[in-house]
């Protein structure tokens, strides 16, 4: 029978990472990664196949990426897990004996229970291959796209469509503007107002009652009762954790649906971790279940379970939620907790704004307008989140917010901290957004 | 006789942010600015009017940031200052009664005493306007100009002035690679060898022995022996504390020859407070003195100084140093300490490495490489520095490494930080620098 020391269940950008943190910190265990996709794909990239990127090939996440590290990969599903022997057993009739198993199965598509969904020509967002490249040509013949959902992936999608494609675009929300599970209202219009430019319809808040068609989807009809054309339709309406070996298997579900796991990625079963999308997380704030999912958590979640396969060595604090977006060539980003989610958390909160230019001075090329929001908590004064738009540096300027909520720093600190500046790369020492915004929360409003 | 409560001496990074800073502390307090330029300058913008801006017009300083916040400008010197009485005297005649006095009278270059540097053609960079346009104009005309110093000025300066001018210019550095005294080595020879590649000659180590000629600059005697032609050389050898005024009224002079201060921004004078180029400064990492000079500091200290006024509010935990520049679109920057800065103040350390694209799939628009360092002490795992060159998103990672380091964060915290990703915008998760790095380190060599 085979056996590797290490088992990791998925190929995505939790297994990837654990398979090369395994390799960096066991460089003397054999690494089997397994995977049933025959090509991985780049997760966040999966939007920019339909715009900036132009094909599915450009979006690979090259196997040298692990091969490099001395993992092994194995193109084949597990199936089955025999606990007490400690073997996977895969669709392809494999046994492969383990030590530990990590399970980073990742995350599938929430399909809404909406009457006539099973049409044709109305696709899941799926991570995989084929069914991206169905959705890929079928789109070159749409004349009338809906788009179901205004989140994340939702605008992402609507946004590269519209580069390439020739269909007219809408997208259906619930909430009253696309993107409010993630942003503070203000932005979420900004956004909205952003993709109407483009000829991007948004409808919301509206709601799908059912799709209209006969086998194949010939439109939509709406809570509000209006019915709107469609030739072929997305369905943008999030993810849920992919358990169906782990529940099969007999490991603990948590409260969010997830593989339950302990702040150190442990599952019920002490040989087995899980990371990803597919694992329980809570948050930074309160410890409580969160349902944020992102490859950045799911990366720093693979960091944590595979220094822990042999001993108990980094202790997962909880999400933070650091990410960002860009619609049209505007950032919109959040690290930690938007005013709306820091109240609705039960914190008294202090805001502190600042709006400028990321370059010094403004004449220099390149030079992009930011706007950002530094939120603390009111009587401690430590900072709960930050909440951006405009300038592309604001992508990296979320993580610098993001560092500062790691640490808990206080709005006193952040407003005499030290930010390296230069005319060509970042705003003025004067006007530099982050201790400004901070300062402002100081004198309070 | 005129009164404000404030009176802020130097109109530069420090004295604006002063003002901005005391009009939002004490919104009930009248604040006077005064400086003697009649255009006051963006000082690290200086380099950019000689190629990308084209003007010196396109890098001034609005008085409006200054009046904005409700404070007073008044275009005039400071030529003493009566410590009982709390007055200012000004060349134009004004007695000025002030409550507190902040001090910021910046940098003045440092003249190297090279026989020959008095004739004509021969500038030491200013940072007003009236020298630098005839240096404009001069430029013009010159078909051999000789930079002496090849620190950030000179080589910002030998990069720009080859944009927008015929004349050859040769940098000539003491040290054996520009920029020695900012980064480790390997960052100095790619800095030397991109600026060769865009044929500036650059001549290290070398130095410069006298300049040769009849009252007009004709050539440079170099203490190798060798002779080149020069129709025109700039001095940037670098600044010192402008500390006149200061010393003129008895305020007490640190080891770095700026205005001693303690650790919140207070002169000897309990009514003086200094900050900017002319304060003294220390380390963040062991309280020594320090040469640091960055209008990022300035600012910093400005919002110390100008919160400490009334009662101390606001501590300085010494200089960390985050500077960046970008080299023909290269970006070099450090926060903290280098390898051999750290060495050199006997740390044992460890170092982590990482290199890769600042964009994920490495075929999105504007992806650059991006290669970064990490400096950690070797017993306590607590970061030290970090050095990257290459992308110019690096202009703001710089400084979440420099966030990392004002909070002493360790190897194993950085390892499983939480960094936001996105396509467009940052490196994979998977591949991100700064845990990766830190990852590097906590494995070890």
């Amino acid at each position: 029978m085979k056996k590797a020391h290490i088992v990791i269940i998925g190929g995505s950008a939790a297994g990837v990472t654990a398979a090369i943190t395994c390799r960096r910190h066991y460089p003397d265990k054999e690494v089997l990664l397994i995977r049933k996709e025959r090509e991985a794909l780049i997760p966040c990239g999966i939007p920019y196949i339909f715009g900036t990127l132009g094909s599915i090939e450009k979006n690979l996440l090259p196997d040298a990426v692990v091969k490099g590290s001395g993992a092994e990969i194995l193109i084949d599903e597990v199936v089955d897990v025999k606990r007490d022997e400690k073997i996977v057993i895969t669709a392809g009739g494999e046994r492969i004996a383990y030590d530990k198993l990590i399970i980073s199965t990742g995350s599938v598509p929430g399909i809404p229970p909406i009457p006539g969904i099973d049409m044709d020509n109305i696709f899941p967002i799926e991570k995989n291959a084929e069914s991206l490249k169905k959705v890929m040509e079928r789109l070159k013949g749409a004349s009338n796209l809906v788009i179901v959902g205004g989140g994340f992936i939702g605008m992402e999608f609507a946004d590269e469509c519209r580069k390439s494609f020739k269909a007219k675009i809408t997208v259906v929300e619930m909430l009253p503007h696309p993107l409010m599970l993630n942003f503070d209202e203000e932005l979420c219009i900004a956004a909205e107002e952003i993709e109407k430019k483009m000829g991007v319809d948004i409808m919301a808040p509206e709601r799908v009652e059912s799709f209209i068609g006969n086998g194949k989807v010939k439109g939509v009809r709406l809570a509000s009762g209006k019915e709107i054309e469609a030739d072929m339709a997305l369905i943008a309406t999030g993810y849920v954790p992919n358990t169906k070996l782990a529940e099969k298997i007999g490991l603990e579900i948590g409260p969010t649906k997830a593989i339950k796991v302990d702040r150190y990625m442990r599952t019920n079963d002490e040989n087995i971790f899980a990371c990803g999308d597919c694992a329980e997380k809570f948050s930074f704030f309160d410890g409580k279940p969160s349902n944020l999912r992102l490859a950045s958590i799911a990366a720093m979640e693979a960091r944590i379970a595979s220094a822990n396969l042999f001993g108990p060595r980094r202790m997962n604090e909880g999400v933070i939620g650091v990410f960002s977006t860009i619609l049209s060539g505007t950032v919109f980003a959040l690290a930690g907790l938007s005013e709306k989610e820091a109240k609705a958390k039960g914190y008294e909160i202090t805001v502190g704004k600042w709006e400028g230019v990321n370059r010094h001075p403004g004449s220099m090329p390149e030079a992009e307008n930011l706007k950002l929001k530094l939120i603390f908590e009111k009587g401690t004064g430590v900072i709960l989140g930050g909440e951006l738009m405009g300038a592309k540096s604001g992508g990296e300027i979320i993580n610098m917010i993001g560092t500062a909520i790691s640490k808990r720093m206080t709005a006193e600190e952040i407003a005499r901290s030290q930010m390296g500046t230069h005319p060509a790369l970042t705003a003025s020492p004067i006007a530099y957004p982050i201790p400004n915004a901070a300062e402002m929360a100081c004198i309070g409003p």
